[in-house]
């Protein structure tokens, strides 16, 4: 296979296509609203008047209570100014990245999404990839590794990362000087992954990056919030480098959140996993067909990855022939980013889509494969 | 003086000030609604509607269209592929600076907001200043510099670039293979700004980046765009930074600014500039009570610079004085990056506020100015 461009990039070719076509790369939410958000959506013209009449840190500590109640996170930092608002996930990441002292070596779950590895890389981190195996067996880096960013639950395989391995992780990286990095951005998707991190986190006396994601959750049109939180033992630079990034993420937004996720508590998480779970399954089933299987089927997250077997078409064709059908998925290669090969054997839909999209996508992902299958083994003409 | 956080640092404190306290320091407006920006606000839930049937591009393109003719820029090229929508013109720089290759030497416009020269030299540029001077006697680096950033209208001081000048800039840069990077942030606030940047640019056979804002013109809470084009000449891997960054702009926030623009053509630039000269007029008749001046009264850009003179506090005393008023500005000493000494006798003030904020903390800074002085001179007991 060719070099592949990044995933943000083809899922912007997705975005933009002049064709149109169905859009199944990334992982945001593209459903309608439920009848309880589009009443909340409602009511954003009240959010902006009262955006010129509370205080900003007011606002800000609302939002950041609802969610992290919303998912779990009681010991999370709220009111200590150790939970930064960013505009996304990405960007507080990119914060984090800033903020480590360059040439510093770096262990990243392995795969994940190839976004999470870029930002590091181009920041001047050394990274060296952590498997999933490794993270399942308990076998943390020792030094010169500086950091540990685990991604919980995986992105794109759904791996929650068990307590009792965040416990271990934490303690190791205590005892090493090590700083353990948590990425969540799925974790509001998953009710596995809702264990108390900052818990585990500050009982195991380890210095610690969480960052928490709104954009995965709910059907917002990019009117999201990324939290970067931080352990009180960091001395990393990290108020300069947010300062270098924002001012400030937007009290409309924040107010945003905080309703979404006093529904997320009020039956919205119920209803939007009955829908990930009948597409899961749709795609299941419309692949089968193909002789196809779901490459993590115990995967609760809002994507899902189909495994493609040896000896048939890779990911790379499979891609290739569903853009002519006017169909858009993400061939894995990418999310391995320390041996792409290891991923041109999967592929991965989005499920946050309407059950009829999902549905005519997974069967002309079946009728591609197929085809492709058919082709392959065909005589030379 | 000891050495100073960064602006936006300043910035972040005033807004989290658990004190309150009037907060002058950063450019963005905070107003209240026109009835014309009301009666948009009013229409968001609709917006979001609109963003789940519509095409992306379309949406996006249509706010590229109205935003750019409202601020005169005709040749922009608009439909290309060229303008990426980013959620602040700060990721737009980031974008920019990581794009750039590393170890380039760079000239940026002296002073100018500290935050653009800090995105440059933290992606790894070898920056030299480009002192206010020069560019107004069209005295242009000489390569080895790369790429030459003009901040028009310049923050703090509202320098314009005259039409003339860019054209000798770009001409220089076409000859000696330099890019011409212009963040035009401030640039919706003034007509004289407002010729067409992408024309110059184009006809004078330049590689070019311009940079653009709505951050700055509405008080919209932090729902913006920050605006990257970049000339069919660039070589730059711009795109594959952009899709590092982000996946897309809110399509709500592009509806919003493209009726906010219409608006702006409509009326709303004489509106809010009436607002802005009014209360630049009040701080000078304020301070003047303190035998103090505006340091540029020609600027028409919504901050205004302070002089203090040599014999007096300098601006570190005064914004510490002021803070336990209850109001907080900005020292200047960090706009000039290269060498913040030159700042130390300015401070700005914010003029996008009600004027009852502004005189308030007008009359403030008059009142600390004659107090710190009068302490000054007063005999130690």
């Amino acid at each position: 296979m060719t070099q592949l461009a990044n995933l943000t990039a083809m899922e912007v070719d997705a975005l933009t296509d002049p064709d149109g076509g169905l859009n199944l790369t990334d992982g945001h939410a593209r459903l309608p609203l439920s009848a309880q958000q589009a009443g909340i959506v409602a009511r954003i013209p009240e959010m902006f008047a009262a955006a010129s009449r509370r205080p900003f840190p007011e606002i800000e500590a609302e939002a950041h209570t609802a969610f992290l109640r919303a998912v779990g996170q009681h010991r999370a930092p709220i009111g200590t100014g150790r939970i930064l608002s960013c505009y996304s996930s990405t960007l507080a990441t990119d914060i984090v990245a800033r903020a480590l002292p360059r040439g510093s070596r770096i262990a990243v779950l392995h795969p994940t999404f190839d976004n999470i590895a870029d930002l590091f890389r181009t920041r001047g981190l050394d990274l060296v990839p952590l498997p999933e195996e490794a993270l399942l067996a308990a076998e943390w880096p020792a030094p010169p590794v500086r950091a540990v960013v685990v991604t919980h639950p995986n992105n794109p395989t759904g791996l929650v990362t068990p307590e009792g391995h965040l416990r271990s992780l934490a303690e190791h990286a205590a005892r090493h000087g090590q700083i353990v990095i948590v990425d969540a951005s799925f974790r509001g998707q998953v009710r596995d992954a809702q264990y108390d991190t900052y818990a585990v986190l500050d009982d195991a006396g380890a210095d610690w990056i969480c960052i928490e994601d709104t954009g995965k959750l709910w059907p917002t049109h990019e009117l999201k919030i990324g939290l970067l939180a931080y352990s009180e033992r960091s001395t990393l630079p990290i108020h300069r480098a947010f300062s270098e990034s924002l001012l400030s993420a937007s009290p409309v937004v924040l107010q945003l959140v905080a309703a979404l996720a006093r529904d997320w508590t009020d039956g919205g998480y119920e209803r939007a996993r009955a829908t990930i779970d009948r597409n899961r399954a749709t795609v299941a089933a419309a692949v089968a067909a193909a002789g196809l299987r779901l490459a993590d089927p115990a995967s609760q997250i809002s994507v899902a990855r189909m495994e493609l077997p040896v000896d048939g078409p890779d990911s790379g064709e499979l891609y290739e022939d569903l853009v002519t059908r006017g169909v858009h998925v993400l061939p894995c290669a990418p999310f391995h980013w320390a041996d792409p090969e290891d991923g041109e054997r999967f592929v991965r839909l989005s499920l946050a889509r309407p059950p009829a999209t999902v549905e005519h996508a997974a069967r002309a992902l079946a009728e591609s494969y197929t085809h492709l299958s058919s082709r392959a083994v065909a005589p030379v003409a």
